[in-house]
């Protein structure tokens, strides 16, 4: 699992920093990837990494600003155009389908794969086998989500000796068990898939937060995450502009962080006044308070 | 005058051109700047230039596919960001209004200027004392616009030997008669502003189509231009798939400058199919027919 930030500044693009785009690349774990926003020229920084527009098979929006959407129909039309087939989910706040329709429509771009476009509340609005992806409300003066993805615990390791003791010999048998199947043996006894597995691999969490004051939403969100991908607009000394227009500071970010006892921080979102310079001043605030943080860069990308 | 071009792709962004975009610069006419076509990340492309967001307070769209106007919701949120504070008029086929309008609205995006969105229909779309701007339909499978940009006939060069000769001096005086004003002896006398003033300046054209197959209507718009821009999304070997998806071939562009007889041809939307060896072939092909052809390149920048 890795993520890989497209965009990481804040409002309008710059020429360092492009507007907000994150993908979660599961390509080990599901074949595909997430993209967390998608602020425009988003296709643009793709074309500069190894992603496979059509391996994006969802889209989570945090919020309708222009610099978290505006990059959605262009995405979308050239997800088409270089041979995506697949069905792609858009998941967002309410309005995301209009525009998204009403973009198509005037452009009549037409796609050649199924467009499901899911207007989300808070909860759970995603479950699978291997995943499940919680919503909340953040505090961003309109409806800004963030996003749980938890990884479900994994089977442990199939103990192969143990199967061999058994005079169970490697076959398809193997993949039944690990799969959670129990053996049953000859003489009728059955024995629980459990005996041949190590302890279940615990999943992994990832937050990824839309545009937010500090809350206590986002604490929840984060609680016992692998990764926590924070906003930090602004630096601890312009925490009165924070507030002002609904963001955080890099120490906010950073106290959520600790709080919620999260593995690591990533920071993003990074207001344009602040130069390669003043960027370490905000990495040094952040880590006074939570040492295990480090802020992103367009296209840094970081193995979960 | 100064054309400069930020995209000159066809249909979707590739590393060395991105989709269209068109900067009329006419900062020493009116001191502003005319945009034709906004695809997406035309902000991003404007970042490295020289162009100021505020300063361009008209933008022509020539249709609606995506690749020509999914850049304007971004463009229009960050010239109000940047600063621009006047009045902002985009002309475009019907649809583009509702387009802007639900792009705005649903990002709750508030502009700190007027925005005119006039939506258009064959004939004379704009004048003032400068220019006049006349549009008329081209082939493209939607509705497509091409620009026939007129700078009317300027008052020639004030002949101040002459005015001295009169026993006029340098003053308040010399503008009147520049702008037409005859002048009055102290006995009466009445001469006639055209005296003092060289032959009129004849006023340049300049035409930009939107995409199209090969048309009478481009032909029309193109009449004796100093710079016809014209797409040119194909080779003439693939002059059946230029038809058959509305677009035009180095060839077809070519005899539309000649039959015009424009000074010179510009042509730009370049399929990404062609790397630059093969674009060179495009431009010999052109130049067979038509002598002063230039291949637009991103920020191609050409005097007129």
């Amino acid at each position: 699992m890795k993520l890989q930030f497209l965009g990481t500044g804040a409002g309008i693009p710059a020429k360092s920093r492009n507007v907000t785009a994150i993908a979660l690349k599961l390509l080990e774990e599901k074949g595909s990837i997430w993209l967390f926003d998608c602020g425009e020229a988003t296709q643009h920084q793709i074309l500069h990494t190894s992603i496979k527009p059509r391996r994006i098979d969802k889209v989570f929006i945090t919020h309708l600003h222009g610099d978290h959407i505006y990059g959605l129909p262009g995405f979308l039309s050239s997800r088409s155009f270089q041979g995506g087939e697949t069905t792609l989910t858009v998941y967002g706040p309410k309005g995301i389908s209009e525009y998204i329709r009403i973009s198509l429509a005037v452009s009549q771009t037409y796609l050649k794969y199924e467009l499901q476009v899911v207007e989300i509340e808070e909860g759970v609005i995603f479950e699978d086998n291997d995943f499940i992806v919680e919503a909340r409300t953040l505090e961003h003066g309109v409806i800004s989500f963030g996003y749980r993805v938890i990884e479900k615990d994994r089977p442990g390791k199939l103990d192969t000796n143990k199967l061999l003791e058994y005079g169970i010999s490697p076959g398809p048998i193997y993949k039944k068990i690990k799969d959670g199947e129990d053996l049953k043996l000859d003489n009728g006894t059955v024995i629980s898939s459990q005996t041949f597995l190590g302890p279940n691999i615990k999943g992994r969490v990832i937050t990824i937060l839309g545009d937010t004051r500090t809350c206590d939403a986002a604490g929840v969100l984060a609680k016992e995450a692998k990764v926590l991908v924070h906003e930090a607009t602004f630096s601890e000394k312009e925490a009165s502009i924070a507030k002002e227009y609904y963001h955080s500071t890099t120490v906010q970010a950073a106290k959520t962080a600790k709080m919620a006892n999260v593995d690591c921080l990533l920071l993003t979102h990074i207001s344009a006044r602040y130069d390669q310079s003043l960027t370490m001043q905000l990495l040094k605030e952040a880590r006074a308070i939570f040492p295990n943080t480090y802020i992103a860069e367009d296209f840094s990308e970081f193995e979960i």
